[in-house]
């Protein structure tokens, strides 16, 4: 299972009452958050998810909004002792910008490893996820992130059995690793269930509307997209700032058949965007608004049976 | 008079309930802020005394604690259509500093002008005040600064209508100038009263005690002084740290004979900083702690007793 949290979901400024747009990914013990603008870390530390467990910090892009934030997130890392690197991935440009902001917090504990991103596709691991970055329309390099936390085929115990597998050979085959025993070569196939579903969410804001969106959205259990402007009449707006109405990120989570979608990232002249959902519930209806420190969790098929 | 407001109260780093210190300060229509930490932007936003008119910032130091949020702020007033030029005092290193975290916020819609302050005791003029800037102890170049608010003497009418000045050269007599007319001269003394007093304070958060803090605050209509850590048994912390103790505070208010001390900065560990008043006050009496937008008026003596 993965736990998140929208720690702010406000887009531009930070609010009295409406933190930056940021997201904590929790999953296997390990702590992932998607940018950091002014007063994240105080969210972070509201939540009370900790720290000290963060060891992944992608950035969308160098908006004030999405990364101001940074030198005092580095800091609280380094108040909680952290000792191994911290790996920041985001577009071209990311190693200048970690390094300017670090004018204010050049003494850390840990090593920072700043990877940055093509601006084309490209995929790597964070936190036993499988990442896919993806170009987003912004009018500068900004990138939305898929998450694929995969599900390993169940281990049918009576067929290892049935086959006289010894018990400390379980695991490699659990691991997809074939062994040998008595002369025989035991593969995986054999023991474990079919392939099971994982869990996949995907996050992108600040941009126009781009086909990669729903496709790497496919069936998603989530997308959280920005609901920077709420109505149609701000069209001209969000085509000049390179944002989207509710209604674009409510057709762009229909296309992709994804299970649910939150809107975050909201317009400052925005009070209560709860009120214009119903606008984007007509084309896309499981969708919500989000909320500084709403929480949620996705879980494995089997595991939401339960 | 002069409003003033702390906008944070906190040391270190941002919590929940505490932004981090930060004073504003409101005279004659105009803003200054004193340092600008993460969060400091939106501490100005819930006072509501507006980002348009704020046109200096001054920088005790270069911990993020300080300066973190000078990137939102800056945005902040390019917003408020800012199109004068916005004044930065601090310490030796003040441009590479504001460069760096313009990496965020490249564009602006008006001028920066950074003002180096050397590392001795240092004078200039912001919004009609007379401020001294001055070093403190710290373990890094850190300014405390102290503000005059001069008030001109009294105009005498009843002087000038007997010297017969004419009613338009009042105002040249008032401003300080000799004028003429019908062939003599008439100099400002000839129609104003004796001197009167300003209104003065001081603002030093981020060092051991140091005379000049005493020396500056002379008979200070108030000191703001950090209380970073609020009993005897936090001197090894104090001492490694370069902060002060309550203790010390109230010691250097008394030195100075101020009418007023408030306390602030205060380390993150301490929930409860009024709880540790009762020491500093059998210091020195008229003492108390800032809260995080908590506003106060100095007034002129004659304006304070109306």
């Amino acid at each position: 299972m993965i736990d998140l949290c929208t720690l702010g979901c406000g887009g531009s400024i930070p609010m009295p009452n409406r933190a930056l747009a940021s997201l904590y990914v929790r999953v296997q013990g390990r702590g992932l958050v998607i940018d950091c603008g002014e007063g994240t870390q105080v969210q972070i530390e509201k939540l009370g998810w900790g720290f000290g467990n963060i060891d992944t910090l992608l950035l969308t892009h160098f908006h004030a909004d999405h990364c101001s934030g940074l030198p005092g997130l580095l800091l609280q890392l380094a108040k909680a002792h952290r000792a191994e690197p911290l790996h920041i991935y985001g577009p071209a440009g990311l190693e200048n910008v970690v390094r300017c902001l670090r004018v204010i917090a050049p003494q850390l504990t840990y090593e920072i490893c700043c990877h940055e991103l093509p601006a084309q596709q490209s995929a790597f691991h964070a936190c036993g996820m499988e990442v896919t970055a993806f170009p987003l329309n912004h009018g500068m390099p900004c990138l939305g992130y898929s998450f694929c936390l995969p599900r390993s085929p169940e281990f049918q115990r009576e067929k290892a059995e049935a086959l006289a597998v010894p018990v400390r050979l379980w695991r490699y085959l659990q691991a997809g690793q074939e062994v040998e025993t008595d002369g025989r070569v035991i593969r995986p196939e054999q023991v474990l269930g079919p392939a099971r579903q994982g869990i996949c969410f995907l996050y992108a804001t600040d941009t126009r509307p781009v086909p990669a969106i729903s496709e790497l959205g496919q069936g998603a259990d989530l997308m959280i997209l920005e609901g920077m402007y709420p109505e149609r009449q701000h069209m001209e707006k969000a085509l000049k700032n390179r944002h989207m109405l509710y209604e674009e990120s409510a057709q762009l989570a229909k296309a992709a058949g994804a299970k649910a979608l939150l809107l975050t990232h909201f317009s400052t002249r925005v009070e209560e965007p709860e009120a214009f959902l119903p606008m984007a519930r007509s084309v896309f209806p499981n969708c919500d608004c989000a909320a500084d420190g709403l929480t949620l969790t996705l879980r494995f098929p089997e595991e939401a049976q339960k």
